[in-house]
């Protein structure tokens, strides 16, 4: 373990791939992909493409976005947007807007066409950058 | 939505806390937080600890970890190590070598003491970087 692996304790986030939706604007999309969200399509990178082989039509998977349109200095907000709700500390809301603006996003994958998924429903908007796609444990439960 | 918000673009990440655990190398830390992972102390930095406001002992929430000990380079992994796995993208199992190796670790808050947050059961070992905590949306069903 005394040895450095490659990359391994970089924080750089290298995007894997990136949203293609027909959302534009954050202040157009849904909160949460369950609340009338569209299907988009995930376009991955070359250099990532075979990390795709396994996954299929019909698997949920959580995808794992860059926020890049969020506040990185904010600490407290309401929640939801709505300001007859307390000031509530970010860690116990979902809101974009945080210091490490990650978001995760439950979705089914509709099918692949070589490095592209189709995938739904998810309210990221069109441009998000993508950094990881994982399986979900169960279909239940975690995650 | 034309000009840039405070470090929107930007992919480094800063951490918000570490895990304190006595789990100190990858080879003893269970696969999977349910799979027999102890509890573990989620120091806050002090930076970020008004984010905690709101987060009570009893809730479930999600912890993203920055695997640091992970490999970038590898795209096709043996699932759970288990060589007489077939050889599969890395998108479609939960190894924490990966591109961006981003954990996810749902748990539940045991108790809150000042900027420290007792959490489990965890599987991330001592020292592992914490860059966001989610609440659960429901307790049964999305991450």
């Amino acid at each position: 373990m005394g040895t450095q692996r490659k990359g391994g304790k970089s924080g750089e986030l290298r995007p894997i791939g990136v949203i293609r939706s027909a959302l534009k604007s954050r202040g157009k999309a849904p909160k949460q992909g369950a609340e009338g969200a569209p299907d988009a399509w995930l376009e991955v990178r070359s250099f990532a493409a075979d990390g795709l082989d396994g996954l299929l039509a019909g698997d949920d998977v959580i995808i794992l976005t860059w926020l890049h349109r969020a506040r990185r200095d904010v600490l407290k907000v309401h929640a939801r947007s709505d300001r007859r709700r307390p000031l509530t500390g970010i860690f116990a809301t979902r809101s974009p807007d945080r210091p490490n603006p990650v978001g995760l996003h439950r979705v089914t994958v509709r099918k692949v066409v070589k490095n592209r998924l189709r995938i739904g429903p998810i309210e990221a908007i069109d441009g998000t950058p993508v950094i990881d796609i994982k399986p979900m444990l169960s279909r239940v439960q975690d995650f």
